[in-house]
């Protein structure tokens, strides 16, 4: 923690090797990109692994526009400090630490300074597919290396390995925020809709923090694995009597699933007080009832992410309870490949690039 | 507080005056109802003045469904207590006294054990238009007298006239509730969209709540009505560019409009973590893009009215900062052409029935 030695020599930072999509729906493909000097105040991280999110693809293929190529994409990084700028206090070379979905925002908005840096009012700046304060565009975690501000730099404890941390990242903080802002615990019961690369980390959580946990899934199909993975109860809304069955059972539902949901029957599974949650969202609207959340005074809300200190308190719980992504490791030249299968559901649950076939 | 003998001769409760519809679509035209004889634990209320609230129209007109015929609308009572059976101890003859919107519920599940009696899993007893646990159907507030369990039956405190505490038994419950839940007070930016029967209480009681009040209205042909009932500000919704102005304002929005709104404008208005409540709703579904909550971590919620001691304790609350409804009074054989003027919101801000005219 004292020295500021590189591990390993400092590599050529304007030719960082990367894996890139050329441009929008092109097959990604090996390229380099520019990485900028450790400023002062900059980690020069030796990345280890990078997890594959469902909205990497969505980025990469240009599906919310407006999109910039060359695209690396990859916002679950987790490595090794290789180096550090003079004036960083937090971290030493050495250290394990992760990136997640940004890389940095105003630091003086209300949300900045309430550590909701995610809520920006100047807008986060992500950790690809933007334009960093230098003007220059930021490229993720499908590469070697990457130098970041160490105050949006996250510590990954000992208690987790790299691998499986790295999607804790974006999936584990996009599900423990909305678990802890809306307090499952003991004596609550909540649902998680959707047993994916989200879905799966929320069920691990809600079951670490106590709470009761039901999956609901489209089919019976992932039943064995959601028990093992800490799920109380397991359902399949293509059953409509799940419905019924269900009625008034949740305090929280928390929806990971971009299809568009009948809400106002999800709705109908909360409690007086209930409130379902979205994180995954259909690109077109959806139609809602407003009786569903009047009758019994239900909320319908949102959330994205967390920011820097509840996504370091998201690593300290998750080591504490042991608590890793299930991943499959690929290589970089499988990523195209990945795509395809996280496209048709075909992972369990999240696949990480192995950074050293890069 | 210590007598039980009536203060008027006891009238004879088989046949109470009453408007009522004889059926769907029908005048109101005047009859007679039955009340059930003062039990243990009921209250006989000679009833002064009540209040008529849109949903009366709706459910006189079969607007919902299921409605039953005939039909003495009417849930915002206030009057005096005229007879009070040998186990009531909580009123006594004389005592000024309102009614809601329902006069019973199952007392035993845990909402009613919450004191959240209207969200009863039973199903609370509506003051009208429903079924008592005597299997009898029970008839509202445009009438004479009304007999109620002590339970249900609210105080009315000196500090409030009672033709202008009718209204709050419904309109002022149905604002002060959300407003309450979700905190409106000092340091909270507040907008109540719609400025009628409910939206007129929701601007006293959140100035009175010490919140920075603002009025969202078609148009700003309420303006000077709606500062003078305490906003701070008022803004024309019909405008586009009051929502480019206002975007990102408020923490809390309570709409009273039952006209489908655009639900992304309107949760654009809301800070970070704000909430959308809705107290009125249209019939049909409304559209909404689930991104308008997740970007920012905002809920969309509904509310219905409050429960008996949440009623009382806005009775008290309404009593302490002097606040009443803004009330037109009407005579019974008014009902008719009050009902075409509250649909063509023409009323401000409530029609208020003397029942000495019944």
């Amino acid at each position: 923690m004292t020295t500021n030695t590189p591990a390993t020599p400092t590599p050529d930072l304007t030719r960082v090797a990367a894996w890139a999509a050329p441009a929008a729906k092109a097959p990604l493909e090996r390229t380099t990109v520019p990485r900028r000097p450790v400023g002062e105040h900059d980690v020069l991280i030796e990345i280890k692994y990078a997890g594959i999110c469902h909205s990497d693809i969505h980025q990469a293929r240009d599906g919310w526009g407006g999109a910039a190529f060359p695209m690396v994409p990859g916002h679950e990084i987790a490595g090794v400090v290789a180096a550090v700028g003079s004036g960083v206090s937090r971290f030493a070379v050495g250290d394990r630490v992760g990136v997640g979905c940004f890389v940095d925002s105003c630091r003086t908005c209300e949300y900045c300074l309430q550590g909701l840096e995610q809520y920006c009012t100047q807008g986060m700046t992500g950790t690809y597919n933007a334009v960093g304060k230098d003007g220059e565009p930021t490229y993720g975690g499908y590469s070697t290396h990457i130098v970041v501000d160490e105050n949006y730099t996250l510590r990954i404890p000992e208690g987790i390995d790299l691998d499986k941390a790295a999607p804790l990242l974006c999936a584990g903080i996009t599900l423990y925020s909305p678990l802890a802002h809306w307090k499952a615990g003991p004596g609550k019961s909540v649902a998680i809709v959707g047993l994916g690369g989200l879905g799966h980390m929320g069920v691990k959580i809600a079951h670490a923090m106590g709470a009761e946990v039901t999956v609901l899934s489209q089919t019976l199909r992932k039943q064995e694995d959601g028990l093992k993975l800490g799920a109380d109860h397991f359902h399949a809304t293509g059953d409509p009597q799940t419905f019924e069955k269900l009625a008034g059972s949740f305090d929280l539902i928390v929806s990971t699933v971009s299809a568009p949901l009948d809400f106002d029957a999800y709705l109908g599974l909360l409690k007086t007080d209930g409130t379902l949650v979205n994180v995954g969202a259909p690109e077109e609207p959806v139609s809602l009832n407003l009786f569903s959340v009047i009758s019994n005074r239900k909320t319908l809300a949102g959330s994205m992410i967390g920011g820097i200190a509840e996504t370091q308190e998201m690593l300290d719980f998750c080591a504490e309870h042991g608590l890793g992504a299930e991943i499959e490791l690929i290589r970089a030249d499988q990523v195209n490949e990945a795509y395809e299968r996280v496209l048709a559901s075909d992972v369990r649950y999240r696949f990480v690039i192995d950074a050293a076939t890069i």
